[in-house]
């Protein structure tokens, strides 16, 4: 009998697993894949749970891996919710619930798929969950500690199939083949405060940072690439709090985003910053100060024998054939295409972080055969 | 007997005339003045007391008017003076309190001089004395209501000095023959809030602001008259407040100042900065509103017979040739320049809004003379 996605999704939305809290979701799952004959183990760290679950040989070449999470965004504000965020309600044909597209559903539906295809028709390769209880989180002891888990036990994926939510508006409309990556900056101009009837005894701040922003924010990064949008820089804060009309001040700050493609990295970038803002110190005499944080490298996995297939499957099960994107934030994908291609796919992300998250019933279904479809072609 | 402006100072000093407070000042200021033939009126508004005093004929065609005020700035933290600063003390030859040089010792030294000429040498012409208790604070009830009184009452200066502290260094050496004007704008930018990773779908007001602000900045009003340094413009605060990375704002704010010479005015400088926010709205499809409010036009009494009476009695007294003007802040001169020729000398401001305001006695005295000598130059 055919593992039930909808029912593991419910119980898995029952599971109040607010970053970092677990919740019990890896228990469920753990029980679930140990009955399959997976074989489970835990890279908990830094109080996140984390589950590394194997069905077949470790040593063998072929390994199909999934990764996912169990943990969700906050609720929000409780009372803009029509059913219980951890009640999974059934209605209307949706299942209700935090996490219900990003993404346990597709933790389940992986899962089941998995379950599935190891008892039906055993592959000659191994089945790998890796499933992390931190994505929403700080991410530094998820899918990373994961991946540290398993280089340090000899454990490897030949591709990886991540599952989180990848279409804007229509099931199977598009799967991601890289991610862009994001770097932010704080900015910190100094000038020499003063009297603004006496703007030759100070050095205002305001304009040094003003100009900077603006040469910035209207630089073109690059024109896009054949997989990538264009790079794409947003100023997203300045701030000052000055209310004297008659004082030029000492400091001014800024914050900024860079959303970018693999004409970059964040070393490259953060010398354009640097280089950028010497050049406005120069001019203004002011002395800037740039704190960078770079929380995401772009990567790319080009077209090619994983993305044929995992698209193969999507037409074939949801009737589209699926865009290859790059667009969005970023993923854990981001860690694994260190080890191993890695593309996604998923669900319809919609109500994703939103109150009254919730997923169609037909979608989960679909997608655990789509995922089954995968495996079956992987492993044919 | 001549009278002593040290004295008057230090009874005014003792006064404590903090804006809005009057402390017993006019009261001293009538005193005197009624004890030496002159009519004193109160012209009261708003809670701040203003003395209007006048020796000789109203409908007299020759009169020569001073203004001044005895209110004072905050002491500030009490604890870094090292005199009181309502005490008066005499040390070091100094006259140490708040309203030293800012200006309780000008408006002595006007009272004095005043006093002693029309004892001494009873002008054939009025002399008037328009003393306000609000110059430090909003304005709107000071200088502005003793002008108003004066127009209802039929009464009028033919010239105006005041007494306000103009010299940057040493005594003697500048006057004031006009004022910049000072304008402050405070700017709203509205765009769209959107995901950092999305900005096609948001419209980022930082963007916007900065550009405008850079422009602002860079903008060459003009390069200056012959009486006036260039007109400047000064961004002295940029304010969104957004900690959020990923977040580009809904709103952005920005205040600036414009310190201007006579060739614009507040309204021109309004339409200006309105014509600017639009050019950067139209290209960045942003919703910037203005609050503008003007503080004082520019203003310029062209040298001529009063600013060539006033310098050669300041080079007779003090020694100097002092330069003509029009650099620093506004003064209630900026009211006066509507009804009559109006010029400012005054003491060294050096010591003036902070703590341990002092005066050397001799600069009261040095300063009485010069108003003396302008007074028997004026009716000779």
């Amino acid at each position: 009998m055919p593992t039930d996605p909808v029912r593991l999704t419910a119980e898995l939305i029952r599971c109040p697993s607010v970053t970092p809290e677990d919740g019990g979701a890896m228990a469920i799952l753990t029980a679930e894949l140990e009955a399959a004959g997976f074989t489970c183990w835990r890279a908990d760290r830094g109080g996140v749970a984390n589950l590394f679950a194997r069905w077949g040989d470790k040593a063998h070449a072929k390994s199909f891996g999934f990764n996912g999470h169990t943990d969700v965004v906050p609720v929000g504000n409780r009372g803009d919710w029509t059913a219980d965020p951890f009640g999974a309600e059934e209605r209307d044909g949706q299942l209700w619930g935090r996490g219900a597209t990003d993404m346990k559903s597709a933790v389940a539906a992986f899962a089941a798929a998995a379950i599935d295809h190891v008892r039906e028709t055993p592959p000659d390769g191994a089945i790998i969950l890796a499933i992390t209880g931190d994505e929403e989180g700080p991410s530094v002891d998820g899918t990373r500690a994961l991946l540290d888990w398993m280089s340090e036990n000899g454990e490897a994926m030949s591709v990886c199939l991540v599952g989180e939510p990848t279409c804007p508006d229509e099931m199977g409309e598009m799967m991601k083949i890289g991610r862009r990556g994001s770097l932010s900056a704080w900015v910190t101009v100094t000038g020499v405060q003063g009297h603004a009837a006496y703007p030759h005894r100070a050095k205002n701040p305001c304009h040094a940072l003003a100009r900077l922003m603006d040469r910035l924010a209207s630089h073109q990064l690059d024109q896009g690439t054949d997989h990538f949008d264009a790079s794409a820089l947003q100023v997203v804060s300045l701030d000052v709090g000055n209310p004297a009309t008659n004082v030029i001040p000492a400091e001014a700050r800024g914050l900024l985003n860079i959303r970018f493609n693999d004409c970059h990295d964040g070393a490259s970038l953060s010398k354009w910053l640097r280089q950028e803002a010497a050049e406005v110190d120069a001019a203004f005499g002011t002395e800037t100060t740039l704190e960078i944080k770079v929380s995401g490298e772009a990567f790319l996995t080009p077209p090619g024998p994983l993305s044929d297939l995992v698209a193969r499957a999507v037409e074939a099960e949801c009737g589209r054939k699926p865009e290859l994107s790059t667009t969005g934030g970023t993923s854990d994908a981001r860690f694994i295409k260190d080890h191993c291609p890695v593309v996604e796919f998923g669900l319809v992300g919609k109500t994703m972080h939103q109150v009254d998250e919730r997923v169609p019933l037909e979608q989960i279904t679909q997608l655990k055969e789509t995922y089954r479809r995968i495996l079956v072609e992987y492993f044919a």
